[in-house]
């Protein structure tokens, strides 16, 4: 499959090209800064509400373009990235308690909130981000304050999330919080390589709570465990993700790869990427599952078998890195099998941008390019990187 | 088709038998009181947190069928649905302020609360109906203090729900609400029919906020809008969830049959039931789609073309009360059309029980009997209520 090398670098970057060309267009509120993110196959609002993971991401989105890819380096990109920079800087957060909202009107008025961290995190990752392409140090000293409230919240106290304490609830370790702190770090060490030293206790806090999730001798990755590491009773306990299982494996391997942790390399590719696909890939039809039961009990999320678009962006980059990394071919063969489905699943040459809902048999379920859950992130996010690692190897 | 009658009776009296068969045999949790209501296909725990809904459903579905029919007239039953009421008045309802929460520990230790409604209503369900069965009155009494204090919420203040304030929240009227209202008026009158003229102004109070609900000059059912009853903008505004509107439906035409109200009775009949049965029904697959959106964008929840088995449980008691009331035989075919579909795809005749989601093609998408919203309810409720029926009519 390594002779397919050129075939992919033509259709990736033919697809950021057209998948940004749809955002560029449809999305933009001209009037109040940020971007309309319900956005139907063909590019029309169907909804003005404006979600803030989504918001931010796309801010990200178009910066890291304009910092990282040459023919995205335009002033309009950046100019738009800053409007929704400071639409998001207004609107999305308390400036009392530094918590960010989920859902906001499209002139920014507050409609829904969430106990979590993860709207501060993406408001963390476009900060940055804007602050790299734009020259202006505000946006990174804002972005260093945000990343202290989010640690504070997540290792000293969480009181202020809002979430009540309930006495039967079982404490959980969850994946996706020490993933998302060790991408929030690789974010701020790419715009500031000296941080590396603030940030090394926190690294390894991450690294060591990430392994807990890897049980049964070695052969799963389970989305939730105890702080000590135990497998934990019930559905919440036996569940697994094999797309945010393999998403982490990256994660891993990126930082293994940039501090040369040779044994953590190993443990990523093995444990978080190759088996996911193994048992997240579905030998019927194709595709990865979304949920699973480690003991094949039925999940009981109702999707649990459908085909997520983003799952897929997460695989092909990783199979990508993994086989730059190793060399190895039966790597480049899963990744030209995830690319062979994505690419006749999910893929819309026409409008540009992935369908982001499948079902199971890989038929298009929701229609839609952009909702309340998918926007201008997972897809250009994987087309950039992947395009970059496929010119490396061309060399 | 009115020639199948004693057919539909005849399988609808067995799956009954063994639908409770099921219940009765794997759900008891005997140490602590209350059932497990996470089941697989044969009735095995595959988790064992107790969900306050369904508790409070299964010993509302016990002494209702305790009640009314008279093979489960069984001191079992009842000291079981005793037994579980007083698990659900220990652990579930916080003494101080009257809330219920949504998930316990098998021991009662809470979980999880929801700033809803809901809990508290089937909660009350369960207190009334237990009094009904076991004369004793303090149950009744209790269930009277409930239904204040839900009223209260609804039409006063909900500030003990726990739902923030937020500037960008659009006031909406959810036809859930007035439904589910409707629904307690209807329980604690059949306990006590004295009880009309307490409720009388909030059975008008219902009626008007349930007819917000018909929009389009009568056409569709949207399950969203404005106080003032006009349309929501959005998905949330554009939402339609057929099975729930038939649902309604019944609800209404129950109450204009015991009231003699007749345009009422052709409103239900028209607006609720038979419209929201035509937009509903999957053409190319059969059965009724979960949620649409009625200008046709895609709907934004990943399960909307799911099939769910409590859609067809209440399609199945509305189109045969329809029937009875108005001996259309056009009536007893739609029945027809989704009993033959719920028999040859829901319908487990081995180990009791009905699976309760099917992929859009009809194929079981999760097995299990029993889950975090799926419990000893709607399957049961919809047999003893098409049975009595289905005797009326063979008389």
């Amino acid at each position: 499959m390594a002779n397919r090398l050129g075939e992919f670098y033509a259709r990736i970057t033919k697809d950021l090209d057209i998948t940004m060309d749809f955002w560029l267009k449809h999305s933009h509120d001209e009037n109040n800064g940020g971007f309309f993110n319900c956005l139907s196959k063909d590019g029309k609002v169907y909804d003005r509400l404006k979600h803030v993971w989504l918001q931010a991401r796309q801010v990200w989105t178009y910066c890291r373009l304009y910092n990282e890819v040459e023919r995205f380096r335009r002033p309009d990109i950046l100019q738009t990235a800053i409007k929704g920079m400071n639409f998001l800087q207004k609107h999305a957060k308390d400036p009392q308690t530094w918590k960010c909202h989920l859902v906001l009107t499209e002139d920014g008025k507050a409609v829904k909130t969430q106990r979590s961290i993860f709207s501060e995190c993406f408001y963390l990752m476009a900060l940055s981000e804007t602050g790299r392409a734009s020259g202006d140090n505000t946006y990174m000293a804002e972005a260093l304050q945000m990343m202290d409230k989010i640690v504070f919240w997540v290792r000293e106290d969480d009181t202020d999330l809002g979430q009540p304490a309930m006495e039967g609830a079982v404490s959980t370790s969850s994946l996706a919080v020490p993933m998302m702190l060790m991408c929030l770090i690789d974010q701020l060490e790419t715009v500031d390589p000296t941080l590396e030293v603030k940030y090394r206790d926190l690294t390894g806090w991450c690294l060591t709570e990430v392994k807990k999730h890897i049980q049964r001798d070695g052969s799963v990755i389970l989305e939730n465990v105890s702080p000590e590491g135990e497998e934990l009773p019930g559905s919440m306990g036996r569940l697994m993700l094999p797309g945010h299982s393999i998403e982490a494996g990256w994660f891993l391997l990126q930082h293994a790869i940039n501090k040369s942790k040779d044994d953590l390399k190993k443990m990523a590719i093995d444990k978080f990427i190759l088996n996911p696909f193994q048992y997240g890939w579905d030998k019927t039809h194709g595709g990865l599952l979304y949920f699973l039961d480690v003991d094949n009990w039925s999940p009981t999320q109702l999707e649990w078998d459908m085909k997520l678009w983003w799952a897929h962006n997460e695989a092909l980059i990783a199979f990508l890195m993994v086989y730059k990394e190793t060399e190895d071919t039966k790597m480049i063969d899963i990744f030209a099998k995830i690319f062979d489905y994505s690419y006749s699943h999910f893929v819309d040459e026409k409008n540009g941008e992935w369908y982001g809902y499948l079902n199971r048999n890989g038929e298009i379920s929701m229609d839609f390019k952009g909702g309340p859950w998918k926007g201008c992130f997972h897809v250009p996010r994987y087309l950039m990187m992947c395009e970059k690692m496929l010119k490396e190897l061309a060399k």
